[in-house]
């Protein structure tokens, strides 16, 4: 995989200070600036591109800025993309933080995930041409860009009749949403699922996929102004039932399934309260599987949830999953899901910010307007 | 099996009220006493039997009493067996106090484990005979009597060579302690186990039993005086490593594993703070199994625990495992450890405590006299 930092000089933006990143960043390319001085006067150059770097963790709006990049090589076997859109993901804003396990070297170019159009390819590349759609697949680093140069097996080319936001975000949250379905409990048609954070894109896409294969999903949200509205939403995407957190302050949270059977898998992304509330409902023998922490409140559990009701507890994480065997099914999954959203069948709520405003949808993203959608990037 | 109430009437032996009892239990023996009036004169009949009665639940040592039991028919494929021995178990006292999840119907006799030798057996019965050492197996309830008549079936045939104290407790600590570290995880020879609660009767013949199977064992305890004395029984036993909770209040506990590898299974009795360190030690992709929470508080877990740090928790509860396809196997099982009992290859702390001094056993169970070991009533 071809780096993600350019050769030659950078040029600050916003907030810049170009001496010092010159400084810092020719000393870092330095190999690079030495294979350049040996290349063909015939080599393929990316157009420059525009990226949001950061050098240090911290707090994203105040650690990124926009910056260009120069020109690089276009190699033999790597294809040049120009990108079309990318989100902002909570573990994006992690990574930049410096609190995500698995972080790029720094200074890096923020984002995961996104779809581009293929702008031009080395000469040994033989699977894609100019114009195609592509996502990197697995995700990888540096998306928040114009122009990416990766080598050709980074990119999986996708139907171009996908709708961009959806193919922008499909390799994380949906993808999140589908193996959690799969790879933890054998659920049948008329079997039944609890979820809190139900609103988030994980939530939604649960919804509709657990709907399509005949299982009911009972989905617990926050309280807030609007819960009507937002109950309502959900299920108009396939939700069973629907409480908010203070609804569920019974004494038997099942008798407020009705008809409905004891869900034998959960899923938490809050944490504190709204994870114990997942626990409530599980049948004897379920399973509580943990993917977010948004609450920052840890998972509480009593012994007998474990010894008598039989309770297990995991957590999932996508980058993992990434690492495993069974990521060799990723990219068929994809075209499943991306079918899906073509036919309308997998929606999900996105706001799509022109690049220019990037620091606006970062503020959006961090939550300093309240709850927004999911903020996508277009170039 | 048969019930353990007697026909005919209960003599109150302490803090009795006979007329009470009298009334109470000819309604409830209603059937069996109607039975009686058609049974043969040639009828083997059981001697009466001193038992530990409870009618209510509640503080154990309020609410039991030892009365006497009248005789009961030794029907065709029936076995009455004089009770030699049996353990005042964590579980005996809950199932009093009407915490368990499963409890006998009440008016009940204590108990749920013991070694018994046969004193007179049904004309039908084929495979035991007086004097034969006999364990109920799978444990059932009402083992605090001097006498009992039950089915032949429920009855295993035990080696009379095995110590009596050692047969009449191996059904529940040792076996939990076997099926726990066969049941959850693929333990190899070299791989390493976490434990709080190292002193309890499954703590320590975890230690022993792991180190049979070249597993080590890192081992937590509570801090208390003596401590020093207590490490250095746990490390004859087998133990690898013993911490007290103190010694593990600093950033890195896997820093003072030195050689040892990061344990693969864990094992929690405790609960809250013990529990938390028992996860502080796990490996990436570890797993905790509860079993006990004598600290009545629940067990925390960071969102990143389950995300990043990929563990699992569950639960192990024997009672259910009893009621599974695999509880086959209890039975060898059983042989296996009493095997190990008699080589002196599996050893734990009992106190023998002859019957009539039943209530300071039970207020020593109880924890009234502080920290005492398992207590084991003789009859």
């Amino acid at each position: 995989m071809a780096s993600l930092v350019r050769s030659g000089t950078w040029k600050a933006l916003k907030n810049g200070s170009p001496s010092f990143f010159n400084l810092k960043f020719r000393k870092f390319l330095n190999p690079q600036l030495q294979a350049l001085t040996v290349r063909s006067f015939s080599a393929i150059m990316s157009p420059p591109s525009k990226a949001v770097v950061y050098e240090h963790h911290g707090p994203p709006d105040s650690v990124t800025r926009v910056v260009e990049l120069p020109p690089v090589e276009v190699k033999e076997n790597d294809v040049c993309v120009k990108m079309l859109a990318a989100p902002i993901n909570p573990s994006d804003i992690n990574r930049i933080e410096g609190v995500y396990p698995v972080r790029p070297q720094l200074p890096a170019v923020g984002g995961y995930e996104g779809v581009g159009e293929v702008h031009s390819v080395g000469s040994g590349v033989k699977g894609l041409s100019p114009g195609d759609w592509v996502i990197p697949s697995p995700p990888s680093f540096g998306t928040w860009q114009t122009y990416i140069v990766k080598d050709e097996n980074v990119w999986y080319k996708i139907n171009k009749g996908s709708p961009m936001e959806y193919a922008a975000t499909v390799t994380i949250n949906p993808l999140t949403a589908l193996r959690m379905l799969e790879d933890f409990v054998t659920l049948n048609s008329g079997d039944v699922i609890i979820q809190n954070g139900a609103t988030s894109i994980v939530g939604q896409c649960i919804i509709q996929i657990a709907q399509f294969r005949g299982i009911q999903s009972v989905n617990i949200i926050r309280d807030r102004a609007g819960s009507d509205e937002v109950k309502e939403k959900l299920r108009k995407l396939g939700a069973d039932v629907v409480f908010t957190e203070s609804e569920l302050e019974v004494k038997n949270v099942k008798g407020l399934l009705a008809g409905i059977p004891e869900p034998a898998l959960g899923f938490n992304c809050i944490g504190g309260n709204a994870a114990s509330l997942v626990l409530k409902f599980l049948r004897q023998g379920g399973m509580m599987v943990t993917y977010g922490g948004m609450s920052k409140k840890p998972i509480t559990v009593s012994t007998s949830s474990f010894i008598f009701k039989d309770l297990s507890l995991r957590g999932f994480w996508l980058q993992k999953w990434m690492s495993t065997d069974k990521a060799k099914e990723c990219r068929s999954m994809i075209d499943y899901l991306l079918e899906r959203a073509r036919d309308g069948n997998l929606k999900y709520e996105m706001e799509l910010t022109p690049f220019n405003d990037f620091h606006i949808a970062l503020d959006k993203a961090l939550g300093k307007h309240g709850s927004q959608p999911k903020q996508v990037i277009k170039f």
